[in-house]
């Protein structure tokens, strides 16, 4: 089922995870079969080709499958070597980049979902922390424009979307995380990001995202959103 | 503080996380000057090692520090890219390694961590959740004897040291969670990790490790154990 040549993605329009993939594979300007997922009814394809999380997204690369989407994209950078590298040469910046990808998914994910997903006192604690952390992952920019330095690199496709979805649970929750005054280089980091025309190009709409996870926040909190 | 050439290890003996750092140091032949810390009074080069996390192991490269055990040896496997190779040449079998040390930290070891701090069902049900993960760990070996096929590689250091918590883990709360019947080929494997003899020459002494977990325990869970 997974046989064939070429590049296929499994994916879903509304999936973080998979757009940061969608964005190296654009940027390095690969052809590919874009595969969406009808959620929550998962195809034989994705279990088969994930088994153990049965997760998407998912890419499969002349019929042989590989999961995990920072794992997806090393192995987009190393099959692709020439056409825009996302990781830098350097073992040392290497290992940094590594890291903030890693900080994203294992601090500041966490932290934005818990906002996303209690209720007063405890929202109010999640919330806290998932500023202080988005504040720690401003600290890697290091004063550059991107993570990657003057280009859009491995940190800024994978971190980004927190930016973005971020600032929607702040909308639904209505509690500011992503703070103009307080994180001005990630702000500016991030639409320095969202300005890139194939960053911007690959964007799911961003009413059509609000009202997704407004559904989400929903059915996750039986609560109104605001 | 942390200048000065050459290559030095923030470790701790009786941490898993250091350990799998070393056995990469040492299979790949790299003198290093190690660093005990004095646990739980961190010293003032961790912190301004690893500022973000306050966590060993750290890694000190000609004055630069890497923090974060896998990311630590990545950095490690391609500085010294040719003195034996810990990540596979190939990009899909790189993914794979990356999919199975990641698998280890995210599944097995909070899975393994939660049977020892809980008690009673909610232990049973915690328990049941490592050996299901263990015994999806076995499936990554594929039928080879080691992950990295016949010699040990970037899996076999990541995942060893959970074999033998696991074990250890199970001797102190008396549940069975690498169980030679369930999981031979994992338990073979394991065997064969810890009968290399650069391997075998760097393990903290056994008896040891397990009365240091027996305190650990007692302190987690203010029970006597057994």
């Amino acid at each position: 089922m997974a046989a064939g040549e070429g590049v296929k993605l499994i994916g879903y329009w509304a999936s973080p995870y998979a757009l940061r993939v969608e964005w190296a594979l654009k940027l390095k300007g690969i052809e590919y079969e874009y595969i969406e997922e009808d959620l929550p009814n998962k195809s034989a394809l994705l279990l088969q080709c994930n088994p153990v999380y049965k997760k998407l997204p998912v890419l499969i690369h002349d019929g042989k499958p590989v999961a995990e989407s920072l794992l997806i994209i090393e192995y987009v950078d190393e099959v692709w070597k020439e056409k825009y590298p996302l990781l830098p040469r350097d073992p040392g910046e290497r290992a940094k980049a590594r890291f903030w990808a890693k900080f994203t998914d294992e601090k500041c994910v966490p932290a934005v979902m818990a906002t996303f997903t209690s209720q007063g006192e405890e929202q109010e604690k999640h919330a806290k922390e998932a500023q202080e952390n988005l504040k720690t992952l401003e600290s890697g920019l290091e004063g550059k424009p991107f993570f990657g330095g003057e280009t859009i690199g491995f940190v800024d496709i994978s971190a980004a979307w927190i930016g973005i979805w971020a600032k929607i649970v702040g909308e639904i929750v209505n509690i500011k995380l992503v703070d103009e005054e307080k994180m001005p280089l990630l702000c500016a980091w991030l639409q320095g990001v969202l300005e890139n025309p194939i960053i911007k190009d690959c964007l799911p709409p961003g009413e059509k995202l609000l009202e997704h996870n407004r559904g989400f926040h929903r059915m996750l909190t039986g609560a109104a959103s605001t």
